[in-house]
């Protein structure tokens, strides 16, 4: 199964995207959208949208992960953070694709092993998982690889109609980890 | 000149769309597209993309007039229409329009005379402008009129080499009504 995860962000947009076979993951594409700081934001908005089309339209991922995003620091960035989010939702249903969503809690979760990890322990531990022999950088890349790994793992270790992946993968948390490093 | 405004909401998105020759606005369509509330939110964005982006293409209007909001009731209501605003720009982006934003305030101001009007007086002072029959409903609708119509004023009254359209119309305000109503 393909899954194409997409971290929204109103200067940056992550996306990554992974192939498991319910036991692991394997990098497909990962890489960051970045549009050019004087331009309209409704440009900004197109330059974000037509790349996120571009690579679900070349990769063909079955879903897009996207994390929620419960708390912004005020009305205004939640905002802006909104707007971005809605044109990935966009190019996401526009490509006839499902959107899972989680928190950042449930991806940190699923990938680290606790929710209140930082941004560093999320990089190492997809670095980890996907067995990357270099981070993915910046955060912003990280962040959207793990919520498609989150996906994933909810996917493949889930067996309900909606999901029936069956069981699959348990991915290995950073606190598993951290005891043998 | 033809403008379209847009009232972006999470449940009902207005629009509506005008013409004025420098000294009057008249209208040309208006609606609300009304989303049902039981599909995915990712589709519910589709339905007011393709809408808006249908009636772009139709009316053809020479400039896309949204109004901004800078407060929300919290972070979490001002980023679900933050998604819907989002997908409104991209709309206007696509069909290749400039887009101008107006807050709350500067649209009362510009319609009514002055920034703390409510939508009644928004709505009333919108249907004596456009010489309307009956008053445009919901209010989604009469605010997106409402920006339009501000917009309007804004390009015909504000000679800049951005806006070259000469000096012209004084819209009529809700103050200026009022005593003689």
């Amino acid at each position: 199964m393909r899954i194409f995860g997409i971290d929204p962000g109103s200067e940056c947009t992550g996306y990554g995207c992974v192939d498991t076979d319910g036991s692991r993951c394997r990098l497909v594409v990962c890489g960051a959208i970045v549009v050019p700081a004087r331009i309209p934001f409704s440009d900004k908005l197109t330059r974000v949208y037509d790349a996120l089309a571009t690579q679900l339209a070349r990769h063909r991922p079955e879903w897009v992960a996207v994390e929620d995003v419960f708390f912004a620091r005020n009305a205004r960035s939640a905002l802006k953070l909104g707007h971005v989010r809605g044109v990935a939702l966009l190019a996401a249903s526009k490509a006839g694709l499902p959107v899972a969503e989680y928190t950042p809690a449930e991806v940190k979760r699923a990938v680290v092993g606790y929710g209140r990890a930082d941004k560093r322990q999320v990089q190492r531990m997809v670095t980890l998982l996907l067995e990357l022999e270099a981070a993915p950088s910046p955060y912003d890349v990280s962040d959207a690889l793990a919520v498609a790994v989150c996906h994933a793992h909810t996917v493949t270790s889930t067996p309900t109609p909606a999901h029936p992946a069956g069981r699959g993968a348990t991915i290995r948390s950073w606190r598993q980890y951290r005891p043998q490093g």
